[in-house]
């Protein structure tokens, strides 16, 4: 049986699940439904018998969270692959097949964004299975999801019969149908012979590639170029910037799928969402009798069909009376909004970033390549943080101008460089960081560490900062 | 012209406006409308020419917030008696009154709760004035307030006429009606002759004891033992419990009020609330013309009639869509409501008690006599705190069994007691308070003093402490 690598392009930061997805951590990296992340989910669902050590592609700025979550999971990625900026799907999955190919032409690929939920991960795996066969001869194979409603959110793959049964057969795949309005997506879901686009690909290295030389052509030599021109560091590539930006920012239904002649689909009734927005998690969610959906200390009283969720910081949630409502709190944030209106979350961010609101963009737990830190109090002229640090990490040697710190280890132990003094600090051990000082803050044991970082000064900002060492390679 | 004593009633902590008014700081000493909070607005309100200091009734738990918001807006209290326990509003006003007699038997007292809303000022203050000749006189006066309409949640005063005019003159009041049901209450608007019970009265010291005298001499001997026997404290004077204890529990309405004939009414149209729940702060706040209030940072978006604040930790809130919904956000809960069931808040606050949420009684600042702090985070064996200590204010010389401390200044000056020494700290000087060691933390400066505590241990409640010396009399 051929191996088929699982593609997982994890890159995007969508602001339809704001406050909980933003664009310093977006929703795929979020425990929005079930205990695991989306982008863990994804990973997990696509791997045991027949598939490979995942691809994933991913930016810059969420490479060591992609780490840290497949770590989570015991999982080691084949490759990360690090896009300079997003130029849509096309050139995502060209590099992909393009990387692939030097090691198994011949192999399969599955391109899968890794947002969405399938709560039946087996049956995933069948239907990939099942789809295998047509992918090794060349087809181009999708997924098609059994609509359940006319919805206008997504594409829609039309057969070319009414599929008789959803036992996971490839079909033939008429063409693609972009996002319809309401009128035309219920005629479609009537005439029965509609699928949803999954935006879900399986098919051979050498097919993929092929159909990029005939329909996409121009995307060829940049994206190779990015690949034979990228760096590696640490364990990523970074594809060349300059020659990706030369890429078509193009998705791949229009790049290839919706100019290609070898298609085919295979249907897949067992459950999916894109979560696109609050109503679809409140739809994936485990709702009780009366429609409501808890998570978190979160304490609904009399209220129908409405979404109560309490993140990531104990803050006491309660809903009196409420119908259709969507409340999401988090330490630094809180959204409540009629369900209907889910789609307008993305205009809530716009609002709060013409106001230059933080929360807009920033997530209250920063991650770092070592960790994490959090803001715990802002004052005139004093900050204190929380900061993680990860068995073996270590931040960068540095100074500041404008502050002094004081630390406090309160779990596992520390390795501290202050000027040309290094110490371990243990659990309830403090230093003092003077103003100008050059250290650095390492965790040399087995547990997490983490300290109470106490700043004063009369400037406060993350820029205050002159790195002169750093094994992450940044400026 | 007889000089007028405010006797300002604010001993109550209500749940209808949870999360903002909670056990330990209820609504009235919280900026719910406007700049300053209800017991300063209501003090404020009260002063000026004709009226004296005022005489405040509140509880043990209240008293150091009480001195703290008079000395904020720059009022002395006359006196503060304190209550060893809630025993309605009859053992109270008469506690006042036999207060007041040893000073000026025939003085006019004016009693008022603390948790109102009177816009304006000034029209208030006309009133009372027109109610002083009949109190002068002998006559117990009362507001009663014009109904807007026909509200349950109120008593009602029956005039013996309709009142020709609202300019604030003296009538004879017929009777006070208790709370209605809905068509009753509609029935008394449509009638005109009825006003609402305020709770608000205007005697004469000598009026109101022999009143007491002749409807509820039961009263007398334990208020007045309460007083002989009370214990002059810090500035307060603690009356005795005991005493106090054998008092009737009963309003002084029952008591006195629905007993006595000498009953004038002076009529009120100028605006008055008691905030009685949320959809009155709603009423009372400053709304665009979608019917929309918002305060801090709250954003809403297409919403209708809608109350949307942010209070006292920047939590940015936003709103999308809504109607008839109140959301009120703090650091540490979140209510969200349908307008309708702003009264089932009450029943929000049972819930949250029942499964043991501290947010259900306790405030994130935790108000002390020398100042607050508040939890930052919560570890297994950590804690961190922010710690806010008064000008020239000290707490308890202490010791702990199970925790160390580092203590580091980020605002202020700060005076340590540690063991056997004494030293002075500066804005980012810190020390560290090893488990055992006897220490205090005072501010002996002209600035508050702020200072960030880091808990270390294995146990680290509230009730860890041992306490040698507090000049709060505390155990």
């Amino acid at each position: 049986m051929t191996t088929i690598t699982p593609v997982l392009l994890c890159g995007g930061s969508g602001t339809r699940l704001w406050p909980l997805s933003r664009k310093s951590y977006p929703k795929q990296f979020v425990p929005l439904v079930g205990d695991t992340t989306l982008f863990q989910a994804s990973a997990q669902r696509l791997s045991g018998d027949g598939f490979g050590a995942p691809l994933v592609l991913t930016n810059s700025d969420f490479r060591f969270i992609v780490t840290e979550q497949l770590a989570e999971i015991g999982m080691d990625p084949g490759a990360i692959l690090i896009e300079p900026e997003g130029r849509n799907t096309a050139p995502a999955v060209l590099a992909a097949a393009l990387w692939l190919e030097k090691s198994d032409p011949n192999g399969l690929m599955l391109v899968a964004p890794s947002d969405h939920v399938v709560p039946d991960a087996p049956a995933f795996r069948a239907a990939v299975q099942a789809g295998a066969k047509a992918a090794l001869e060349g087809e181009l194979v999708t997924f098609g999801i059994k609509p359940t409603h006319g919805e206008t959110g997504y594409g829609y793959l039309e057969l070319a019969e009414d599929p008789e049964s959803f036992d996971a057969q490839p079909l033939r795949l008429n063409r693609f149908v972009e996002k319809p309005d309401a009128a035309r997506a219920d005629d479609m879901v009537k005439a029965g012979n509609f699928l949803w686009n999954a935006g879900i690909f399986l098919f051979s290295v050498r097919a993929i590639i092929d159909a990029f030389m005939a329909h996409a052509p121009n995307l060829m030599t940049p994206v190779q170029t990015s690949i034979d021109e990228g760096k590696p560091d640490l364990g990523f590539l970074r594809l060349d910037p300059q020659a990706w930006g030369e890429a078509e920012d193009i998705s791949i239904d229009y790049a290839v799928m919706e100019r290609a002649d070898n298609l085919s689909v295979v249907p897949f009734s067992a459950g999916w969402s894109d979560l696109g927005g609050w109503d679809a998690v409140w739809r994936e969610s485990n709702r009780d009798d009366r429609g409501v959906a808890t998570s978190g200390p979160a304490t609904a009283l009399d209220c129908d069909d409405t979404l109560l969720r309490s993140e990531d910081g104990g803050l006491e949630v309660v809903g009196i009376g409420l119908k259709n409502i969507i409340t999401v709190a988090m330490p630094d944030a809180v959204l409540v909004a009629d369900a209907s209106r889910a789609q307008d979350v993305k205009n809530a961010v716009a609002a709060l970033k013409s106001k230059k609101a933080k929360q807009a963009t920033a997530f209250p737990k920063d991650h770092r390549p070592w960790g994490w830190f959090e803001s715990l109090v802002i004052g005139e002229r004093f900050q204190v943080k929380r900061i993680m640090v990860h068995p073996g990490a270590s931040l960068s040697l540095q100074s500041h101008h404008h502050r002094s710190e004081h630390w406090i280890v309160v779990e596992g132990t520390a390795k501290i460089t202050l000027d040309d003094e290094i110490k371990l600090l243990g659990e309830n051990q403090s230093v003092y960081i003077p103003l100008g000082a050059v250290h650095r803050m390492e965790n040399p044991g087995k547990v997490p560490m983490v300290l109470i970082e106490v700043q004063t000064g009369t400037y406060l900002g993350e820029d205050d900062i002159i790195r002169y060492e750093d094994v992450y390679a940044r400026d």
